[in-house]
């Protein structure tokens, strides 16, 4: 045998137990739908391998990796094209992670892919809010007469959890109708204190990335400008960090978008600090 | 009004008249089965702005590209996500210009949008062979359980004019049972000779650009090494020059993958040269 | 006929029909006289098509781009290398445009363009101030012996609206010479307040984008440190809401400097707000 | 637990069985010594997730990965900065392959990582040859005085096996004194028939895929114009086929330095033909 | 001989004459122990180009070029792979400079490059602090079993002029035990006020360009989210400024990862600001 | 003083003394007429810089750079947008080298500076052919209106040299009336025996790197697919070396175009093969 040493290749500081880890980070490399620029499937692997550039001890929570005990399941399989097979296979192996108590912290792909966690997640939490990061409203009905779409995520998880338990952070582009949603059911959060509503429940917090503004965050699907510090972002990390997270996800890194690397690095330190407060 | 004078933005040398045009350009932004890298939906308005790099004369055919008669349509605009709907929409298309006497030129997207070509002329020509350059064989019955896949696209256009009809050129990858499709049916062509039994019919030619070198196409979605030269390709054309062709495309350009331009201006003289023998 | 759907190429939201628009938006890809990196020639075009990657509706305005009632009247077409018939060819059309009743939104190019503007703009109006977004003063009589430079635009503005009627915004560069003439005709702006002087005036407004940060704007031909963010730049659009606008532009995109495409997006969300105060 | 399918992140067709495999593909990512562009360490992580973009079966050779039987043992962790004690590790390592009757297939790196595999190598076999692709002729003493170089390492190499078993393709630059030496001792390769000194011998291939043309592989460190074909390089792998090949490696693509991926996946495709003839 | 004029290739506003400068530029091009991506060996080369990009006047401290009375001396040349004997180079020329009464103005080249100026400089000056902004702790007493390495320079430094005489500024990354040091030995400065236990004291300041955040400084080794405006950096030079410098450096720009070429731009900015305040 | 070493950044294997060389190397960086994509001002530092990346041993020619005794004068400055005065410029100081008893070798820049060397050579020699190697005829009158336009310096210099004294190699893009003047005065060469007109004839050869295959020289302003290898190129090199050549140029390199160097990298291998045979 090779006495190495080897190069660890999962992500860095993962317990490479899945039976005794609480969270299990799950590849979901599927990027059907987007509207504009595609290339998201590449994030779980790129994301994996940057993750070594990072250090173990995040000086902003004073915590290890090694204490968040998650396990990197890999990646999953998708076949190409068919829009409603890869999301049930998202929802049924979702469904699996929480079957055996656990929960999940998926790592897109596109946006589209938070709905069918939702559907598997809502399964075994009959009441919980979603926090939602992301520069657009993702509230559409359809996009060019389709309804599975990324543009329509959310709109479709609000049918499930309520558009009640719909908090949205960041958002800064959408149709009139999307605005006059968020409007009429209070969605939009600008303060801390606007997430007052839904202080005591359980919530999923599903991360696009372009809710950074886009000098932080140049490779992804639908770029726009005027978004959130990576700073900003992790002030309201802190600040859910005393809720009790259920789920979570980290979409819409399209990395080769972005030949510095540099969106790949920081989306993997995001993924960094949302573990730690899970 | 303005005086200008302003820049043309359609296809250089294009005949802006639909009816008096022989010749159909279509844009067909489509790239949702793609195994590896997508992307191919930008192709055919960039394509549209580095034809202005090129000159309307071919040295090669000693032609001038307004004595092809093309008209440019623009781009076909899909629902994405939706495979069999953005199918559906080429073929009716590209109905309506068979109805209307005239030819298809193709502009892809990714090579599954010659599928609904194909279906379409098959309603006007009974026995045509289609010329298929190409590094890969796209002669799987399905991939990863999809039947609509640009892995497959061949092979269903085989059912339809009959393998016997298939040529194929510069192809160097696929599985194994593939190449004993390509050995059993006798589609593979080295030489122009090859294509001696389909002399004299009426043929409809679709080029993947990637059955150029790497070299030449690095901004393709699924680049393998040791392809064609640009000559030898337009060798090819030159040979094609007295056959019938009742149609075309030229597919897999991913624009975003070369910075550097060149692969899309390859590409648009590629479009140039086979326009020239229509 | 083709049944379609069809993409549209040209800017998104816009009136098709010249008469009865209100302003029109004027290609201008002219880079000749840049000090350091070209390339700002390509802006129009890539904007044109990167424009569908937003939304028609402004969250921060609260408006939608088909309420600006403006026309895309496409590029002009200049004969390279001769700098002076290049900037008559400007003159004379946005002269044509202002016969006409409208105002003109030109896109850049690089920003020695805005000089025929200002040159036609003073045919029709008399007594106006120039509001101008730039990292660099553009002050200069002449560089290396040119008097025509971009690097001396602004200067030679002065003279037609007077140096009392420029005030300069973003700066943060300039030679010892120029930020000494800012300071005796106190053109440089760092708060609201500063623009007192020109309140109840008629304005053009030109948008250098370099005027944004370079962590925004990578895509510029003289990127410098330390500029405004997106919504500092948005934030002085809020303030002139309520003055006059007689005309625009918005230059010095050079977009082949950032393979990621961000640069092009910001340019065009910066135009859309732009468009929101006319 | 996770019912899947997940995507396998080794290399394609592996055997996933260290005991059971012939072939030991070990990642060598060390790039200390280079003279001109670095970040060839980056190479063994980013080859193996192309390998996905490849099919299993080589048309050249007729021939399936999996008939090959090659385990993927991963990649060496290096002490950075530490040369000695890098090239230390890498020949414990190839001493354990070679110990358990197995052969190396090494992935660099730069091509300093040849002289460890051939110290570890020539402790098993006593007359062998090195058959070395390449631009460069790597016959230095030392560079800038260091004796430890990739520019040194056929030199090094050849004191091992003696000057008459290195034999040397592709090469097309290096000092006058080094093309005295190549000259002298009838290194230099230009057709088949020049290898007929070694045949019958035992062989060590080992491939600076700068030897490739700059047009095929730019993503490496020290570019040179004028370098073979594809199809020219797996020439010379089919006349070797029948050679008893003992070792090999494949050496200095740097992908970072080709944003369009295509490096990578020629890359790719060397190793995959490579392998079929061992 | 021709009468030119030439374009100047040494720094902008340098004075010719190492005798009669104060402080001498001098290129370290050594990037051979970095943890993660290395390529800073080429920036003082871009460096120097990109600074014709700039203006010699900075508004910013109201003074030119020409006042700070600097000399390039070009850049080192080092012996590829030999991390001791490269350093000892560093520390034989920095000595030169002081021992001709001048002061080190370094440019990278990863950060170990300090290591050897601050040897060099402790042998002329007994008590001094050094500012050090960065990202990265920098205190580590070894990486992966090399002592010499860039993650551990700072911890090096501190053994030469007393932990209390570090004072860092920018971090945020780095092990546990690394920030239990800094928390320890209290080296960590948030505000101005942080700098009081050295004021009064000489100062060496050095800069790794990644204290900047990812979106300004795409362009180097180890990229890390959250860091310091270009702004916020000028802030701390402008504090610094009534501080005795005795010299300074700027390293770990790796251009080739940036290639808008903005990283190249930023850090030449800071390095003229930081040349306006020694 | 500083003990060094010091890298050397002017040319390698330069005469650093003006006097006593033969051959004086002038950077020529102006790009102001390019019809389509600029920026080969910033070829001849980035060559210069790139040209340390060579040996300086040409195994091609069996010569070293230093046999050659060619001086690196360094690069011109321009008055940027002033067309007829930077000609004006090239002019002199090429007559400045003659006058001077030794030769020119130009880089580029755009292919409009070949113009006025021309007319300066023509002071000095009255019957000499040019050897023209490009993808482009260059043979325009004008180009928009322009007369001074890189499309057109070819057919100027016919009017200085005879039309029956140009030669033209690689030619492969043009307007039709452009391909009709090469027929009628018969200046395109396929093979070498086409030369046989000029032969013993004194030469000027000028190389346009797109002469090159798109594939070899992406960092171009007007790549055209279906160009020469480098080793076709060198293979004209060989055959002209018994010309006597006296003068020469390499131009419209535009490194920004091409990310991963290679580009640079090649037009500095042209130059120094072509250095060999003068």
């Amino acid at each position: 045998m090779l006495r190495g040493p080897f190069l660890d290749r999962s992500w860095m500081g993962q317990n490479p137990d899945y039976k005794t880890s609480d969270i299990i980070m799950l590849g979901l490399p599927f990027d059907g739908t987007v509207s504009y620029r595609s290339g998201s499937r590449f994030a779980p692997e790129q994301i994996r391998l940057a993750s070594w550039g990072l250090e173990e001890y995040s000086p902003i929570f004073d915590k290890e990796l090694e204490q968040v005990n998650f396990h990197d399941a890999g990646d999953l399989e998708f076949p190409l094209g068919n829009t409603y097979k890869s999301l049930e296979q998202i929802k049924e192996n979702v469904e699996d992670i929480y079957k055996d108590g656990k929960r999940v912290f998926g790592i897109g792909g596109e946006h589209l892919v938070t709905l069918p966690e939702i559907q598997a997640v809502s399964k075994f939490y009959k009441d919980f809010a979603i926090v939602h990061f992301d520069a657009h409203t993702d509230l559409r009905e359809e996009y060019l007469g389709e309804e599975m779409s990324h543009s329509a995520v959310i709109r479709h998880c609000s049918k499930i959890v309520g558009a009640e338990n719909i908090k949205q952070i960041g958002i800064r582009s959408g149709m009139k109708e999307e605005w006059e949603f968020m409007a009429k059911n209070n969605t939009l959060c600008k303060e801390y204190k606007d997430l007052e509503s839904i202080k005591g429940k359980k919530i999923f917090i599903t991360v696009d990335l372009d809710c950074l503004d886009t000098s932080i965050m140049p490779g992804t699907g639908t770029p726009e400008a005027g978004g959130l510090t990576f700073n900003e972002l992790v002030g309201w990390f802190k600040y859910l960090k005393d809720f009790e997270i259920i789920g979570a996800d980290v979409v819409e890194l399209a990395p080769d978008y972005d030949a510095s690397g540099v969106s790949t690095a920081v989306a993997t330190k995001v993924i960094r600090e949302l573990l730690m407060i899970m």
